[in-house]
């Protein structure tokens, strides 16, 4: 049996996973890391999954933030290249062959370091899925990930901060003042519009600003204008990491990767896409990797 | 006799003026267009120089927001190519040959239009007091100006909106958690850092992540993390605008004109830099162009 733990910054997410990978049971809480005060973590885990550790058998595998600095134990990264193997053995034991705590992985390029906590377990989860050994893995959200499978270990990764970098524009920045208060529904055209806006702009720094003087001209109405930002920031991701890759996997919520492969076959880019099922899949994966060794 | 005034957002600020270009007399306040309510621009000109304006033979040129659609009335942006004669043209006259608003400029790149109101007259006094009739002239600020200027006449320009950015990083993004609460003097050994690293990242977007891995792995020392980020910034900007320039002009207060000039040296890159006197000598060679039309 195992207990796959999903412990992000704000919530905890647990699954029940039979030996065959069958998910038995799932819990959701918004017990994430923030709410735990130092030493409350083995508390937090018994309350949100206690019954299942009565198991004397059951194996305990939790990724995510938890073991980052500000989590239950520091978790050292694992540095790439890394596959199941690497990460088996750099998972930190909270308690010998019954609970740990997955690494995130580290990579360093052009004299600088790149971090991902949590997202390893996905790629890996969805490597499983699809039975793929190389690849170009996308994980969007506010810190996005660009993941390189070669061989079936991770050889690279860059993170843009793409969702970030949105929430700061809509709500923070001089592009607030013309923007409707609510998002609405995606409007395609726009956000293909401001994808392709920002291949011809070569930066955000500059590309950003045609939100403002395309309203102020009256030639991008204001209901579709968070449709049309949301393309030059996703658009800005895709001119520096879709160049030199082909066909993607992503992996994330449906909303999320929606877009991405609206903006990736307006760039002539091909995609398929995987939900939470990969997180799941991934540790499942990896407790495997633990018996077989 | 000249009354100049530069009148932005938040605040207003007036010079008397010699035929001969001298700068007589100064003043500002805190009057900025924002704190103005409709109707009331007459009153707070008057309120700010009625007594400069008792010479029956003042002219008195306005320029910056006043002129926009939140201002005393819109001034249409004169489309660019553009030089002393198209600006002169374009002014709006609030009360014949007396009180003129002066226009911003427009221009259109890529299917996208991109405007400045105010940042036009520094570059025209610019070119007075360099007697220069083409070159690159930058405005650093909220939002930089690139500016093309050929045969006495701006050509093009290109907005990134690098002081904002700045801004909306350092105070409500990830990043903020890890700088301290003050930026300090600048660091020009981590502020040159941020700049090179730009130049490879390719992308704010990923670029600025580099802050927090920095620090995560106790890289980056974090009293010099603000200088770091603002190279990030102003090396972004750089990157995209500074490629095809060759020496440029800044106009900008000295303290970001310098940060300009060291990111350009760091970059094999020459400048020169003026400050707030462009913005008079601006105004006063419009009038000028005025009596010899």
């Amino acid at each position: 049996m195992l207990i796959a733990v999903d412990w992000g910054t704000s919530s905890l997410r647990a699954a029940r996973i039979a030996a065959d990978g069958t998910v038995l049971e799932q819990r959701a809480s918004q017990r994430g890391i923030l709410t735990v005060p130092a030493g409350g973590f083995p508390g937090v885990l018994h309350e949100a999954c206690g019954d299942w550790l009565e198991d004397p058998a059951a194996l305990c595998l939790v990724s995510g933030m938890a073991g980052s600095r500000q989590g239950w134990v520091e978790a050292p990264y694992c540095p790439c290249p890394a596959g199941f193997g690497e990460l088996a053995q750099a998972l930190l034991w909270v308690e010998p062959r019954r609970i740990a705590l997955v690494p995130g992985l580290s990579c360093e390029a052009d004299g600088v370091p790149d971090v991902m906590r949590g997202e390893e377990v996905q790629v890996f989860g969805a490597m499983a899925l699809l039975g793929a050994q190389h690849g170009t893995f996308v994980l969007p959200g506010t810190h996005s990930k660009w993941v390189r499978v070669d061989a079936g270990r991770v050889q690279s990764f860059a993170t843009c901060m793409s969702g970030e970098f949105y929430a700061l524009l809509r709500q923070h920045s001089i592009l607030a003042r013309t923007l409707p208060q609510d998002d609405g529904a995606l409007d395609e055209a726009a956000f293909v519009r401001g994808v392709q806006h920002a291949q011809r702009s070569g930066s955000l720094l500059h590309a950003a600003f045609s939100a403002r003087t395309l309203s102020l001209f009256d030639r991008l109405d204001t209901p579709v204008a968070p449709s049309y930002l949301s393309g030059l920031v996703i658009g800005e991701e895709l001119r520096l990491q879709a160049r030199d890759a082909g066909d993607v996997v992503l992996v994330g919520s449906p909303q999320l990767t929606r877009r991405y492969a609206i903006a990736l076959a307006a760039l002539g880019r091909g995609s398929r896409a995987l939900g939470a099922e990969a997180t799941w899949r991934g540790l499942w994966a990896l407790a495997r990797s633990l018996e077989s060794a």
